[in-house]
């Protein structure tokens, strides 16, 4: 490694994202991505597209989509932030809200990338075990030391907590900042979301992506709805970072993905369906699957632990994720995938039993 | 102000970037961006793309991205590292290879943003002023306490460094990283950049983008070039942040655009023509301009200040940059645009004599 390393940096845990080979096609269930192509009208922007324009800089303050975005959750436009991937929100929310040495609390297990941000900047990471059953004990989050942050519904375990409890952790933290990672919450329904504690709730930070149920992992957009003073200091950090972070045809793209409730709905709908119909079939296989609110499934297969059912998915061509973490090595988290991919997978799984 | 900003952000002083306002068409010579479209190949891969792949998250190694930068400039793909633009580049490598409290030395007056940097990451920055004439004094940078950062061509000014310049400081700095920004170079001939140095001292690393002379700016792409170790020093910084911080679209459209060297010298031969004859129109009006190798002219009027000159050239619709630094007060910077702009932009020029 370099020498000139700084202290900091060789002290980071970076994180491990979802392998992405490239020596034989797999049907890849590792990344939660979407198994649909993002809204039609994408098709017809690039169709119509000269790239000449790409010359000039995206506008810094993406406003037509930050407009879209805000109209179609029903927000004014200083309640919205944007950012090259969620991730990048999550990043930029550490250096706005935290210093170093403040404590950070989060889930456990939760999305591997907490707790790399933390090391990052210099956190303390107080990570606060799941219940028995993945469960999050709302009583374990009520006038915490430190701001707090949890994704609803959890990675990589797909359990949703219902906003009464979301409503219970914003009360019980009134000088805290409570960000809750909505990456998956499309695809739990409509009483999930904490969209409708914005206007009660000061201390409240919402994070989503366009990754998921939009189909647009490959264009990186995430965003942060929250109070227009929360969301200035984003932009400050922004500002301090670098301005234009939302490239050109990601802030197209990003107002026709989110102009297109059609759309959503149908890919919603497929991807549901799909997930609750592997559940109940890998229940019936004698797996045990926790009831997920996301487009991926939390699998522990009654005779391999993960790794082993990894590996087998590996060996024939569908990749699935495993994980070290002490509490999850029985299980693989598995993203929904078409029909036909999924009918796959269960056909490797019987193959095992 | 948010209540839950951090003391750390509460003290930042973000960079202000070119304006780029919407209230009417101005003739845009503010932000150093290109005049002219991408490469050619960019129509056509966006007339073909469906958007399909989107849905999926593009490759975290960028390895074919990296590759063809690589094969271009005679380097290995370990050599390499690709950002969502420069910016993130050397936001990145302040991470990287700085630890709180340590000290950075760059010219003053520079890029705006190394300020901004200093302040974000807690650096204590060196400003090391520039002679009378604005031209860099080596001796100045002879076994500095903590790295270097320079920008060569230099921005503002536009000012070019020799090759045999840089590999004094190199020299004389083998304990520190000499970090060279080389947004400009393309616009400087072929005997300003460091890439041959890059051989011989394992203590420079280059930075450059996509957005001047490659046309790229609305697609965000930056890189740096450096020993191994040292890029490895970037990936573990990007992994801790981001992973997938260069999107689908920007990979593919900076293979074309690297791969495409007869249209870039075509571009670049427009460019250093039209700044050249503008340069001289210039000086026969009486002002002053610094002998550019850059994109554009740092240009002094002689009876208006550069705000009084920024101000009547934006009343004709046109946008120039000036700057608020005490010793760049006469000056406005203007990119260079298309013969037909200049033309425009000299005739403003002409009318307040």
């Amino acid at each position: 490694m370099s020498h000139f390393l700084s202290r900091h940096a060789s002290g980071l845990e970076p994180y491990v994202p979802g392998e992405q080979p490239l020596d034989r096609q797999y049907i890849k269930l590792n990344t939660n991505e979407c198994p649909y192509p993002p809204a039609p009208g994408i098709a017809r922007l690039l169709a119509g597209h000269t790239g000449r324009e790409f010359a000039l800089y995206p506008d810094p303050e993406a406003k037509d989509l930050r407009g879209a975005i805000a109209r179609r959750y029903g927000l004014a436009i200083e309640e919205v932030f944007v950012g090259n991937g969620s991730d990048e929100v999550l990043a930029f929310l550490c250096m706005a809200f935290f210093d170093r040495g403040d404590p950070i609390n989060f889930p456990d297990p939760s999305y591997g990338f907490y707790g790399v941000y933390a090391n990052l900047f210099g956190l303390r990471a107080r990570l606060i075990p799941l219940a028995e059953d993945f469960s999050l004990r709302v009583e374990d989050y009520l006038q915490r030391d430190g701001h707090i942050l949890l994704a609803n519904p959890n990675a990589p375990t797909g359990l949703a907590l219902s906003r009464s409890k979301i409503e219970r952790i914003l009360k019980g933290n009134p000088h805290r900042l409570v960000v809750v990672d909505e990456a998956y919450v499309d695809f739990a329904g409509e009483d999930v979301t904490s969209l409708p504690l914005l206007r009660d709730y000061d201390n409240l930070m919402i994070v989503g992506t366009f990754s998921k149920s939009r189909s647009l992992a490959g264009l990186r957009l995430g965003y942060a709805f929250s109070r227009p003073e929360h969301i200035a200091a984003l932009e400050r950090i922004k500002y301090s970072f670098h301005p234009y972070n939302v490239n050109r045809l990601t802030q197209q793209a990003g107002v026709i993905a989110v102009e297109d409730d059609a759309y959503l709905s149908h890919v919603l709908e497929k991807i549901t369906a799909t997930r609750d119909r592997t559940a109940l079939r890998l229940q019936e296989l004698g797996c045990r699957v926790l009831p997920s609110s996301a487009n991926f499934l939390f699998v522990a297969h009654p005779s391999l632990t993960g790794r082993e059912l990894y590996q087998k998915l590996r060996e024939k061509g569908m990749l699935v994720r495993c994980f070290e973490h002490p509490r999850t090595l029985e299980f693989v988290r598995v993203s929904i995938g078409t029909d036909e991919e999924m009918k796959a997978f269960l056909h490797v799984v019987e193959e095992t039993l």
